[in-house]
């Protein structure tokens, strides 16, 4: 199935039935994100991938009680860096030389300016800009769970500082951005399923300067 | 070519050569990103797409003068809401009942909770949320891209202010977020091409919750 396709077949399911999604289409879909493209290559996020149902029990009414939560198979939780700080910024270069057999030195001038910009920034400007990468890497997640022929629903309606708090994420340095609910639907509970997908046009989605 | 190929092969392109990519292969690269979810399915952002050389030209100089704005053949500028408003987000309903006919009446709650719970947030905090819907499309749109085997370059190195002033973003609501180059690479002239891509391992970027 191409990538158009599964976005024209995807949507955001309202009734999982709770059957478990195979661990290899989980993997193909973190291993889908995990290759997203970040800026500067930071990858400023992680996914926190809930099974355990007790976990998910808890976390449901931190979730308006929306039933995927529990009749998902697999809770992909995306949480991003707090702030950009010099350790993390450095960290993730000396990785990156460490892959490529490169001289450190190589990229000395460009991470100190990336330090330079980003850390006298501020933690709420970092961390909204560490969550725009985030979506970059749900919105891919997204369409490989499709692809894999695998229902998710995206979710934002959840309280964020419960879920760091549960799912300890501030020791992490980390704040829980959207979540997606991965799981196969129901199709005589979901209100939704038999509705046409609707997006704006293309004449009104795209302004052309030629 | 999978996704997932697509995301390998893929890596952000420092030169390009100037060839054009064909007509057709832009457009699958808007619908994808047409088609990426959004919150509510609200769409708050829309694709500017710039090809005409001599705005291209003007834009050089407010883009740190990275060579691809140029060398490029298509250049899509994110641009999102600047702001939620009962307009616009009544106005996408609209639209949605009339490609689907229902009626009306059905989401009218749902509506005035979304106005309820938007509006009063202010300007900075929903334009960063339409922000982060942009980037779920600007991430899809890169994985089109690359699945049609066209090179890219994200960036966000760019002087926003001065791209909503030159596009005339601001009297449609909108302000620019991020860029795709879209074109060829040049082999020879891009110090990126040959170097590994190096991501974190999937064991530091998984948290898992079994």
């Amino acid at each position: 199935m191409s990538l158009i396709e599964a976005l024209n077949w995807r949507y955001a399911t309202k009734k999982m039935n709770g059957k478990a999604v195979p661990q290899e289409k989980v993997d193909q879909v973190l291993e889908a994100a995990r290759l997203a493209p970040t800026s500067s290559g930071l990858q400023p996020y992680k996914v926190i991938v809930v099974t355990n149902p007790d976990l998910k029990q808890t976390l449901l009414p931190h979730s308006f009680n929306q039933s995927q939560i529990i009749d998902s198979s697999h809770l992909l939780v995306f949480a991003a860096w707090d702030d950009y700080t010099e350790d993390r910024i450095n960290g993730i270069f000396a990785h990156t030389h460490n892959e490529r057999g490169t001289p450190p030195e190589s990229t000395t001038d460009y991470q100190k300016m990336l330090v330079g910009n980003y850390v006298p920034r501020g933690e709420e400007i970092n961390f909204n800009h560490a969550a725009r990468q985030a979506y970059i890497g749900f919105g891919i997640a997204l369409a490989e769970a499709a692809i894999q022929k695998v229902d998710a629903t995206p979710m934002e309606g959840f309280d964020n500082a419960q879920y760091d708090e549960i799912l300890g994420l501030k020791a992490k340095g980390l704040k829980s951005v959207a979540i997606i609910a991965l799981g196969y639907r129901d199709e005589a509970g979901d209100w939704l399923v038999n509705l046409k997908k609707v997006r704006q046009p293309l004449s009104e989605f795209v302004i052309e300067f030629k």
